[in-house]
């Protein structure tokens, strides 16, 4: 039994308020249950130096936690003067996923940056990002489309992700906070609309695990992702 | 005429949505028009070490503003690694005018934190913080006396804070982005709901004024600290 | 009655020790009584990035206090590797201050940087600051006219500043360190000498006050920079 | 074909060279092909301030790359004064790796630091790392054995890691690096002695694959460290 | 000829104003000819971790220069978040030669810590600093011992430092920065009144000497540091 | 009696393993008995800007500890976020003492940087860094001259550094850790193969000392290095 009393392959209430902002090209509220992040999109008409001439263009992100998202209030990391290697490696994996979708030829050269800040935390505020980051995108690049910036469109498919874990010895698709605190295993999962993976990561914490417990993680990272995926065509319109 | 053709005297709607996340013990969503900040309150049953064993807490708050809240992307404070002087300098204000309504002696050791949070920036974004941190400082005191943790309210009255400023010769009421930016005379004003200052700034940007310029953007501040205090009351009940 | 004995419209004594140091364009060494200021005024012909190509100059300013300075030794902010909130919103406000009163076209494409660093402080530095970085901008801008580098004088007025406060519920001018750390409300004004307002800042600390209030500190601001307008311009001959 | 003439399955000659330096309670150079890292424990008698009191130890890891490892030279993280995401995300990974195979609570209240040093890159660093740092861990937990500091074996097993990718569509064993920079997909995976995952991480680069894909990349790990847990104990003797 | 018209072994004139700063337990502006240091003693009754527990006290040093000290304006250390190796360097060499006269067992369990301030440069800061750091040691020791507070005089002898240099080929005194500039060798000695050596530093810049050079060089800081010695002794009465 | 039993103008075994890592243009790992240093030479097409357009290059160099290279374990400095006084302080000499046997001119605009990485440490890195960095220099300038990029070979001698010192009363060659730590004085000397001087840096520690004292430290530095020149030559053959 979950301690939401959630199925084991039961999504939480997935939101998605398109527009939540309104200086960004695109912005998104997005919520898996009780975790909510706002992602915007910016486009800027200039790339990384190390790209400069190549004729194309850069998808990056951003990530932060405010410091009362969580249960207990964590230091603000602009008053630490650093990020921490999680938020870094969260920041890496975001951007990863959104550039696995685009193609950045046809982007042309300019640079999209998804800042996902999680305005609330209980628990997938990485693949509650990855999810929203794709509204954003999908958002922002519409309106270079309308405004006949670009000859071809630069997102290739959908993207989204999504945690699961070995809970209590048993599979579970997107954890919460109590699961999360408490899981054996711990895997996220960045899917294709196509059905391909573009990034799956499954860490043992408690207990290490096996292949068979890999590939059942990986089907029920299936199941929620077909959800996301509906969720995310019926905010883009 | 105001761009926004409002009266030289009149605020932008202000929208207070008090227990806009669930962690905090306090928290609110203010909007001044298209500003909105979101303000927690986190009290943490510590203090800081310079206040240790002289049996009174501490109100303190940091401050941010996401990259995209404004009209072109900012970089992320926490990316570059400091806070910027303005941020140093709006997080140290707050802090000092929600202090001035409190009894630190009656909150006992511990200490309140407010994190102002700007997630969509149009002018005014300290004087909203202030306002709404007023809203969450009493929500998350409120918890506090419910549980009998406090002998007193430590709170001893409203506060609120507006700007104003001299805009194309005029002084006007809560000026927004487009007001700010070609402002000659700039202020703002903290006030209490018993008629007091708490602090006054005014600044001259193009052009400097005299006393009666001082007095007058005084008087317009009281007219919008008075909605402010309304408001205030309607959020908390 | 006052600590010193002074009146409460008495100022300290005012010494300005211009071309303190060789090698700035411009130098000035500044007491207001124990409060001492050396302040240099360095040209360079090179302009911050964004104002580059709108043919005007920057007035700019650091301020910085020796760990020494003061009664008790604090720590160097080079060695903690950063300034605090406190130093860098003196300094924001004393840039400020010194644009009030220069024509930055006439300036033409050139920065002028006020050092502003305290040799010892005993309550207002950051007006003596000010005061001082007026006399050290006259002296740098004098070279730049003799040498015919400026068709026009940049220099529209002269600036002054000086703290004021009510301690033990009478307002006083030019506060040392003890009223300072006693004081219940605590204001610094930047006035022309023409009467207008650069700047007025006026915080409560243990009270806070009122209207009335606000304008007797004025007043006694008043009082005060005519004494530093006159010691200013024997300074600079 | 690979590059280096290697069999699809054949990893590159693994080196352990143990006690490489002195001064280390475990010491170890390690070698997967040209790649190799130093790899150090340090037993310090003192844990993490979150960890005090509960009677249990820890293991942690530090990850470092000489500035000329690479091909070309990299800045020196010390003087750029912060360590990449990509170092940090390495690190956190060597070090959960090793807690999978540590029982912290027969370890005492004692820290373990592994620090991983790159003294040449040519692919894989993170992968001999961690094995290297099974090693060294094991040698230092000797050395705690040997002077009767424990009473239990805290190493629960064996822990390796090695590189797979999809190169010019084919799956492949311990990338080097001019396959790793033009691999469809990267992936590295965490295993145990008992045939247990501690942690899959797979990474679509230019194209993303599908669940038989990371089935067969999981599978050529499985052979790669098969031989890795040999060399680990010739090594240890 | 010496730029300057001195004489190869001609110090240029030593000032020492002892007591320039009221609130330092010891405070003297030192120059040698152009440069000027402004030095404070600071005693504080505590000391570094390392040292609890040992019966002993300790005396350091930290150093820093005006930004306009120079003859072209140098960033601001503070603003640019750390101190370069220079000063770095600079500071431990003051720290050493003042532990080198001073018996920490005698000085008690409180650190010493003297702030060396370049207000003006013209070569030789570093010797100017340790000079008038004896000076500004000796005054601090001297309330020490005044208010009883000391059993025995902590300072052993005099301690005083002077630069020497070839120059043209020729050795010289004392260089100034036209001198520094130019020297094919530069060195700093640290001497005691007693005649020992403290602390010998001979760096070739463009041509390199040879052990009669060395020995030279010597000499001429021993008549250098006779002088400053004399001067330390008028200044502290 | 030296604790190693060495004489007193015995060196330690020197060890000077060249090619040691394979992408540097220079690489060697150099021993002085237990203390080994790993040296790379990195050249780059590219100058520092502050010497653009003179038609000259720049040798420069940076030096590490990795943190259990020692007794106990250190920090990791890019873990800390800075670099200490003491690792700047060597850099420092390093690159000065590279650049006294190098003709900048003949180099052209180029950069060769010298990584000095400690591995392991027993007294004397800084000067094992030096005589192993001329080793790579030496290698990595040969590979400019073998393809013809330069006219002229640049290194104009050879150079490398012992230390030697004050240790129970006899002046000694070489100090290891023991000794290191217990000396009365300490000193470093960088000598060219032709008998010139190009740095003395003598410290006094628990005793001064005097002209002799120096002059005996400097006739044992003398010794040390003709046995390393002689290595050095050997190494590069």
């Amino acid at each position: 039994m979950r301690p939401s009393g959630r199925a084991p392959d039961e999504m939480r209430a997935i939101t998605i308020e398109p527009h939540f902002t309104r200086h960004a090209e695109g912005s998104v509220l997005i919520g898996f249950g009780d975790t909510r992040v706002l992602v915007t999109a910016s486009i800027e008409e200039r790339i990384p130096p190390w790209l400069r001439g190549k004729g194309e263009g850069w998808v990056t992100a951003e990530y932060g936690m405010l410091p009362r998202a969580t249960h207990t209030r964590g230091q603000r990391e602009a008053a630490k003067g650093k990020q921490s290697g999680r938020t870094q490696e969260i920041q890496r994996l975001i951007g990863r996923s959104l550039r696995a979708v685009t193609d950045l030829k046809a982007l042309g050269e300019r640079q999209i940056t998804l800042d996902c800040d999680v305005l609330q935390a209980d628990g997938g505020t990485r693949t509650a990002a990855i999810s929203g980051a794709w509204v954003a995108l999908r958002l922002a690049t519409n309106k270079l489309l309308a405004a006949g910036q670009l000859e071809k469109d630069p997102i290739l498919t959908q993207v989204a992700a999504v945690s699961c874990g070995i809970y209590q010895g048993n599979p579970v698709l997107d954890l919460d906070y109590i699961e999360d605190s408490g899981a054996d295993a711990d895997a996220n999962f960045v899917l294709l609309a196509d059905g391909k993976i573009a990034e799956a990561q499954a860490t043992a914490e408690g207990a290490t695990y096996d292949e068979e417990g890999l590939l059942r993680l990986l089907r029920l990272a299936r199941i929620g992702c077909t959800r996301i995926f509906d969720a995310q065509l019926k905010a883009v319109g």
